[in-house]
């Protein structure tokens, strides 16, 4: 097991990374004195699978336990989600003392994480990912949010959990679609921050794909650490640092949007969007044209699409203009200088961008 | 005019106080750099009696304005109404540098403040507070809220205003009851912290509600300094300092629950929770009686109630064990010393609490 702390002062917690880890859950939780009542918000499928184990190990150890169901989709990540959980959690909190567990993907950590923001202005949380992007990505950092029909995320709040716990064993009964997902962001951290991540996933991707344990687990220790480094430097997203970690997500987040969320999901999309920020950076001389073609190999080998397809690009740019990283009226990409370089650049002529996004149609 | 600094480090903010202050307003909005374009939380009453003279305020400056107005009730502090304010700053949003005023009383301040809060993971905001309650108390700390049906101010946050702006020539023309529901706080902030003040109201009670602008003032400032000194020293309320703010609330909020928050406005119930408080402080020698009854005096000759109407016992008893104030089922009574000194005492045996809550029904 590897712990990686992740230093914001009074807000500081530990990510734990391991196989089979949980049996260690209680002994933080009581360390932390975060309460003795855990609400438990999760999935059905989640649940059967590893509820069980889950509450016994905190029963076990004195903690009551309730589990909060909620729909497997993206969907449950809306403010009347929020509210239905919240109140649920008003009528069970009656002289209890709760700390919430985001126990799943991202939309469970999301949704989790930004109720604990609100409820009676913020009580303890802490997240247990299930899956390979939330653990990589979305259980570090604080970033929680719901959803509004006008866009995503566009409700929340950074509100840090207390630890982490990522289990690299929930992994192995992922689906390949959602190891592939999380693929993308592990590829998003080699190309922004670590060449030698970036060489690893080239020459052992089938390991991964074959979930071996080991593999995911370096996988997962790796991302932690990356972000981990720069959240704790940039908290708020406020000194272009966390930027970085956008690479892809400008123009993945549009293909997203404008397919409704349904066509691709978000590693797909940041797939995409990957490919097109590389593309972009061709254009502009940062890289040549080497970079660009081992990063679409890359991605094609592990399985993530590099294609775009029956999505207009109309309705990408769109979708592209309303993202919240917009300031103002001004676009704002993060770009590379080579594998673990980046670069942010603003207000890229539309023409540009509009290039390569038609590039992305072309049939193979 | 006199600025008050809060002082909390990158999140520190000045309020100004003073009479016809409102032409300063966008010098300090441009020092901040907040954006261009105004987002107005309000309802129709105070926009028709102070919007124009706003809306010209900020657009001779260059900003763009525009008023959003919510029903003048304790609803609009709910999730639902915050989901349709914040859909339509979404929509509204394209290219803009948006930033909220919350100009009204202490239901639009909690509501905007929150908006505020959790849109985008936080925007700028400002308090504009029209009434005396939100002059001089929840105008400023950043405590932001919405209710549930489950009880209020369930789902919030801690966010900090970036500028309080209380112009007292707002309330020249609100109603007595309104000035005498702010003047339940005021008295509050004497007992809790400042003689003087205490003996300010006892002497010139008549000023203040005749709405003479130079006592109001003497007393928004007062009130704002003292609120500021506490916010300051414990923002959330993990010091057991801020908690003496809320003196008369714990019970006073109780008698706001089980009236279903129609017989008693906040003041009003403030006034009846405080001589609650101080009947206990009595009870446990912690005070002579002498001191009760010049508590006892000043709020009725403000015209504020000291007899509880038509609710039982039982109500107000089961209210008061689902408080939010509450740590488990230990109750917390912020309870006094004297005029001007407080102590926070815990486990009061349920008895005594029902006893001097009884004392309260005997008719006069």
């Amino acid at each position: 097991m590897h712990t990686i702390k992740l230093d914001l002062k009074e807000r500081s917690y530990s990510i734990i990374v391991g196989n089979n880890i949980m049996k260690f859950l209680p002994g933080y939780l009581k360390k932390l004195r975060l309460g003795s009542d855990a609400y438990i918000i999760t999935n059905a499928a989640i649940k059967k699978r590893f509820g069980t184990t889950l509450e016994n190990t905190l029963k076990q150890s004195g903690f009551s336990v309730r589990f909060k169901l909620v729909p497997d989709t993206e969907k449950s990540k809306s403010i009347e989600m929020s509210s239905k959980v919240i109140e649920d959690i008003a009528r069970y909190d009656l002289g209890r003392r709760i700390f919430i567990i985001a126990f799943g993907g991202g939309v469970i950590g999301d949704l989790a994480g930004f109720i604990a923001s609100v409820y009676k202005r913020g009580i303890p949380y802490i997240q247990i990912p299930t899956t390979l992007l939330a653990q990589v990505d979305s259980s570090i950092g604080g970033k929680t949010a719901v959803d509004l029909s006008e866009g995503k995320n566009l409700v929340g709040a950074f509100y840090q959990p207390r630890l982490v716990s990522s289990d690299v064993r929930f992994l192995a009964t992922l689906e390949q679609r959602q190891i592939r997902a999380g693929l993308a962001e592990v590829i998003k951290y080699g190309i922004i921050k670590d060449p030698q991540l970036f060489s690893f996933l080239e020459n052992k991707f089938n390991a991964v794909l074959a979930r071996k344990l080991s593999a995911l687990e370096f996988i997962v220790r790796r991302c932690s650490s990356i972000k981990a480094g720069i959240v704790q430097r940039d908290e708020r997203e406020e000194k272009r640092l966390r930027t970085i970690l956008n690479f892809g997500h400008t123009a993945g987040h549009a293909i997203e949007a404008a397919s409704n969320y349904k066509r691709y999901n978000h590693g797909e999309a940041i797939a995409l969007g990957m490919l097109i920020a590389t593309g972009i950076s061709e254009r502009l001389n940062l890289i040549e044209e080497k970079v660009s073609r081992r990063i679409e190999e890359l991605i094609k080998k592990v399985g993530l699409p590099t294609r775009i397809n029956r999505i207009s690009l109309e309705s990408i740019i769109n979708a592209h203009y309303r993202d919240k990283k917009f300031i103002g009226t001004k676009n704002r990409f993060v770009l590379i200088n080579g594998i673990g370089r980046t670069k942010i650049v603003e207000n890229i002529p539309l023409e540009i961008i509009k290039t390569e996004i038609r590039k992305r149609f072309t049939a193979i």
